[in-house]
């Protein structure tokens, strides 16, 4: 019998992450500078971004990048992260379907989101700056990087979206705990935040605000760069770790999944999930139905366009070619803030694009169903984005159970929901809604792309 | 190199608790009948607790008892949990000591709690009883209870201590997650609460109040018993799953601890972690250093007396043989809800009376500060009341750091402070005291102990 929970030894954890890219016959598009449209070159970059992470954020050949010692034993103190068989959900579902989950939210910053804040970290530390600048949405992001510069005794700032800073007091908390300085955004404290609030007075803000004046913040002040927790190919490289350990994982136990489902925001945790097996079917090695999961209030890959655009509100940052809603897109409050953001990874936009994965979107409050369900018989209280992957899983599961097929589902349990129970509260009483943009909503934001041949 | 965290496979798990009781050559004083201070029978048990947990109880005899499939099925859902080997505390001390702790906080109650709620809730299912009713302090109970019972499809009605209500909203919704009813306490909805009230307008509760209160709601409705997160007998039994994995652990990688160390409120988690490194001292097999810490504002072991005394503030339950405060002492404010008990469990008061373990008391400020410095090196944000054993394993690797001795430190850490951000903000914000009981506000509620032989 399959182990409820696989975990690999601390010797059979990866040693290298995975870059995707190496593998893609159509390369993601260069990030573009925002005067000249033309590539970003490294030195431009490096303005912005340590140096190391700017050779992984343009390194579109190298398949296996071996990942620094220290980072390894950072990594040790909570991975490897168990592959889980959800015997328990299987059995209240009455599906056929053999259902895994890589579970990423036994950690204090309750998601995946620590693979690759320790990995920006520690460059920045090695490079010798004083701190780092970022934004966070839900609150993972900021609390990652936050433990990540505590271990290593480096500065950090976060910028975190006003509607999950007011939700989420606690999250703001923990990041002081680890000595963060937290700024609601958009804030007064930067010239693009100040801009927004007046032409947004009110806004709840999003993450393409929050960005921009993480980035300001950066370039603006002496050892000091920008670090992002999604969405740039680097941390799509980072996050390769959970689906190396997950592949190896699924070796150890002799099984093979048949769907892979992820929940989509800028794509860090999809990007990681899929990598090898993406790798596979990209070498022609194996084939795997691949889908992404994005909330109806934010559905980039869904109804968004394939096209280059800013990758922040302020339209201060590179351009990447991406499926958006548009820079100017803030969607609205719904509670899954980790997956409020208008664009999506170049690299899955691209694998999207030709074809390679499948996206759809749900509703925040069949989610919240779904999230509930898998709490109460799998015992994890999942975060809201997490969710997303519950819901299409639980559906994949019960076709199973209509057309009888013994199919091997597996999904990607990002996080935990423990600072999210306002939006559980909210459910819980009966008072969630669901918002889904109108066509004319979309296109107040997509008709204002910029143009690029 | 002994690995970060040791894992136990799930065949090696344990499949049967250990009962310290039948090793003890004094055992514990059995509980009295309040009415006639005799000791309690099965029979007179029965009304309040499941037949199958009274046997338990009242077993001073069998060492292993097994534990039911389904009880074990459930554990795998979450168990086994890492033993920890701190190197990155270590480090940060500069100590030669190697420092190990038991992390009981990955799982959604965030404690070790879930150990003895499914216990507790199968028995209650096997006996076709429709729900169960609880107290909780810091709402880690409550939160477990919640899970099991949701798990098995049983009713649950829990009593929260009013000043973890208002500190924790957010436990609140979790236990509502799960389907729980929560009631603050004391609350109007019983007699006893009725009458605390009454007497002590404005109180912020504790935990002697809100077994009143749950005791009372059990009684008083049909197909309904009480089940209690710590104290009892039988708690400690399930609890001894703690230790048992933990030595399994040491076994495997060739360690044995010299000192153990666990906080200590009821007594359920540092009896469970103690359980089978006590076996071995009882039979002379081996000699460990026990330390049970406790907050200096409920200081039950370091100042109370060991005597005769009521399990809860309204003087409806059994009497208990413990080191107690006086079932009429109300803990001040402090934010470790988990520790505010008056009493302690029967069995480590025994062990304690015996000399075979000591005790401490340590001050929150301080705890707190031991919690932070944790925090940032080993990642994991602890609970407060986990964090008194972090302060007094620190203060012992500092003693091995000026002696140059290399003891293996183990201790408990019970579990994670995510609903306790209140807690944190104040100790970061500087507005943190402490708070001691003068001799004087000990002695009114030792001067009114019950009068037993």
């Amino acid at each position: 019998m399959v182990p409820y929970k696989t975990y690999l030894s601390e010797s059979e954890m990866p040693t290298q992450w995975y870059n995707m890219r190496a593998d893609m016959k159509n390369k993601p598009a260069p990030l573009l500078n925002p005067g000249t449209l033309q590539p970003m070159t490294a030195q431009e970059l490096s303005g912005v971004f340590c140096e190391e992470l700017v050779k992984q954020e343009l390194d579109n050949d190298t398949p296996y990048i071996d990942i620094p010692k220290e980072i390894c034993d950072f990594y040790r103190m909570y991975r490897p992260s168990p592959l889980v068989r959800a015997y328990c959900l299987e059995k209240a579902l009455g599906t056929p379907a053999r259902i895994y989950y890589k579970f990423e939210g036994n950690n204090t910053s309750g998601s995946h989101k620590l693979n690759s804040a320790i990995a920006q970290a520690y460059y920045a530390k090695k490079q010798g700056l004083k701190g780092v600048t970022t934004e966070t949405g839900a609150g993972q992001w900021g609390t990652a990087l936050s433990m990540a510069c505590a271990y290593l005794g480096l500065d950090c700032k976060v910028y975190m979206v006003k509607v999950s800073y007011e939700q989420k007091p606690f999250r703001r908390e923990v990041m002081r705990t680890y000595g963060a300085s937290v700024t609601p955004s958009p804030s007064e404290t930067t010239n693009v935040g100040r801009k927004i609030l007046a032409e947004h007075p009110g806004t709840t803000g999003s993450l393409g605000c929050a960005i921009s004046e993480a980035v300001e913040a950066a370039t603006s002040t002496e050892g000091y760069r920008y670090v992002l927790g999604s969405v740039l190919n680097q941390v799509v490289l980072h996050q390769s770790i959970i689906g190396l350990e997950s592949k190896l994982a699924f070796d150890k136990i002799g099984e093979k999944p048949d769907i892979i489902i992820g929940c989509a925001g800028g794509g860090s945790n999809l990007g990681g999930l899929i990598a090898p097996f993406m790798g596979q079917k990209l070498r022609g090695e194996a084939d795997y139905k691949i889908i992404a999961v994005e909330p109806a209030s934010c559905p980039s890959f869904t109804r968004g366009k394939f096209a280059y655009d800013f990758c922040d509100t302020g339209m201060v940052c590179p351009l990447a070619k991406m499926y958006t809603l548009g820079s100017g897109f803030i969607p609205s409050a719904n509670h899954a803030g980790g997956l409020r953001y208008h664009g999506m990874s170049s690299i899955l936009s691209q694998l999207y694009h030709d074809g390679l994965m499948e996206a759809t979107s749900v509703e925040q409050t069949s989610v919240f169903e779904a999230a509930t369900q898998f709490a109460r018989v799998e015992g994890i209280l999942p975060a809201p984005e997490s969710s997303h992957a519950i819901k299409v899983a639980i559906d994949e599961a019960l076709k199973c159970k209509e057309t009888g097929e013994e199919k091997t589902i597996f999904f990607g349990l990002t996080g935990t929901g423990y600072f999210d129970m306002v939006a559980y509260q909210k459910f819980n009483d009966g008072e969630m809604s669901d918002y889904i943009p109108t066509d004319d909503d979309l296109a107040v934001g997509l008709s204002k792309l910029p143009k690029v041949e």
